[in-house]
């Protein structure tokens, strides 16, 4: 299956089974120079795309190819999630190592379709290519760069900009669940690597998508974020799109069973929403079934001292005894030893 | 330059300088979740997706990083420019090896902008990532995926299937140009790699944007498709989309100063436009000033017997002496021993 020719059979025919429910825009699909989309009446199509590299995103001997396919997919849809949109369609652009057979291209197409069956997202074409092996005949690398194309009513978009001072700040599920998968492959424990044997928040992350179009819809929110840098991280990039400082709660956050605080604070691709809405918002404490709970709120930034630590420091964390600490994006600075900076991706 | 956030800072500074005349649809650009796209009434979105791998798609030392740019951009714009698509924006997601400084960057992005500057293109999103290294430390591999999004009137978008029966074959410009180059840079001649020194089919193509619009607003053409991937592969294309057969007349093709014939029927990336249109229709000599040229028919499959020479073969080539003979996709079956396949992308 490593002739360009097969490997886009291969998917074609897997987005063919996937049946007409998918793909209500799409007018032309896989087989033509471009597809083609009718965009919906008063709509705004969102547009994401994320890359995915072996060796930066997942590990080969770490993750199962359905792990990787999963993956790729829920980037994009859990970026439509955090702006209310509805998926509509998916481009994969792949580089496949030769080594790869066709198993485990099976299992990375297995991956993806119930992802992509379960939120109705039609596979409308992509690319294709042999990953070109290293010097010395090395195997070439995986990498997939996904494309997510969903819509949205016009001027109704969530984003990161919009929050007011005042406002209090949610989170969809629990924090730090993702970190501590991965930190359990890493120390090679038993980790059941199977999708249907239990919760796997690494694995097989779960998009926010009705979260993401209920806020939307209710005009909850003010502004919002889809966690896949870290809370420090992501809120960061709020604050700075709102022009706010926040301060965070640590008793009120929801550490996933088994995280740490730091994992919580700090470790990504959970692939929650985090969300302000206006103090007087009648929040409920579940959104489609998923959890909701207040983490803190968010103060203007006119005549307030600058946090201390560093520059880009626009969080503090206020802890059981009422002191408050910086909470720089991605590192914690109360326990600097500890903290990692950078590890992210955007 | 190899923190991520300074890539993207570097990407966005030089987004924002190509001034508000770029981007007429894009609500929202780089710095969120998604970018919004408010398409146009009555319009269809074309969206088309190409990954660009080092070793793959250009060598490191043969091609200046002004040329990948410019190549990587305009990929896509070709096959927007198939469809009679307007460019409207373009998400670019780089894994960039840490060897590539700031320098190389910088002249990708110099040949990326000015490219997308002559068409109206801004740049709308995307995403980067350090190009992983390999075992031993090698270093990465330079990857590219580059996503166009064009607009085109609702149902009038140009299609490989359309052409019928007795429909005249023409192409635009020359052929076998990026070929015959390329072959220069390989066999390490003086070429001169400036953009502005001379023609450079292979390292600065011309996507034909303009051309595809008049087709499209004309109603000339019954079918079309860009030749990224060589006359007879393409032509292929067309034909199986549109269930026919088709006659080139070798004489009437156009072949690029320093071209062989092998190249001009099978060296790909020229990037020209191949259309066909009714026999009456009347085709100017020159489309938005590019030399347009009638090179051969479309003939019905019904009662014809299958082309000899390999199964999927659905071209026959005219020589001079009237003879005709097979031309499979990539190879030319009178030229066997000469002949090569699969050396294309789609």
């Amino acid at each position: 299956m490593h002739n360009e020719r097969e490997l886009i059979r291969a998917i074609q025919a897997r987005a063919a089974r996937q049946g007409s429910a998918a793909g209500r825009l799409i007018k032309l699909a896989i087989g033509d120079d471009c597809a083609l989309l009718r965009p919906p009446r008063g709509g705004e199509l969102a547009i994401t795309t994320d890359l995915t590299l072996e060796g930066v995103h997942f590990r080969h001997d770490w993750h199962p190819a359905e792990s990787v396919g999963h993956r790729c997919l829920a980037r994009g849809l859990s970026d439509l999630a955090s702006m209310g949109a509805r998926p509509e369609a998916a481009f994969l652009s792949i580089a496949l190592p030769r080594e790869f057979g066709g198993r485990w291209f099976n299992g990375f197409l297995d991956g993806w379709m119930r992802l992509a069956q379960a939120h109705g997202v039609a596979l409308a074409g992509g690319d294709t290519a042999e990953a070109p092996r290293g010097r010395g005949g090395r195997r070439g690398i995986f990498a997939a760069d996904v494309v997510l194309v969903g819509s949205v009513p016009a001027g109704k978009a969530l984003r990161r900009a919009g929050a007011r001072a005042g406002d209090i700040l949610y989170v969809t599920g629990a924090l730090g669940g993702a970190a501590a998968e991965l930190r359990a492959l890493a120390m090679k424990s038993t980790v059941n690597r199977k999708r249907d044997a239990e919760k796997h928040p690494h694995l097989y992350p779960e998009p926010r998508l009705k979260v993401g179009a209920r806020l939307m819809r209710s005009r909850l929110a003010t502004a919002a974020i889809d966690l896949s840098d870290g809370l420090s991280t992501d809120l960061t990039h709020v604050c700075e799109a709102s022009n706010l400082y926040a301060i965070v709660e640590q008793e009120a956050l929801p550490i996933a069973p088994g995280a740490t605080l730091h994992e919580a604070l700090h470790g990504g691709e959970d692939y929650e929403l985090l969300f302000t809405a206006r103090p007087q918002a009648k929040v409920p404490a579940k959104l489609s079934g998923v959890p909701v709970h207040a983490i803190g709120r968010m103060l203007t930034c006119v005549g307030r001292r600058r946090i201390p630590g560093s520059a880009d420091c626009r969080i503090e964390l206020r802890v059981e005894d009422g002191r408050r600490t910086p909470l720089p994006p991605g590192g914690w600075e109360h326990f600097r030893k500890k903290g990692k900076r950078g590890s992210g991706s955007t």
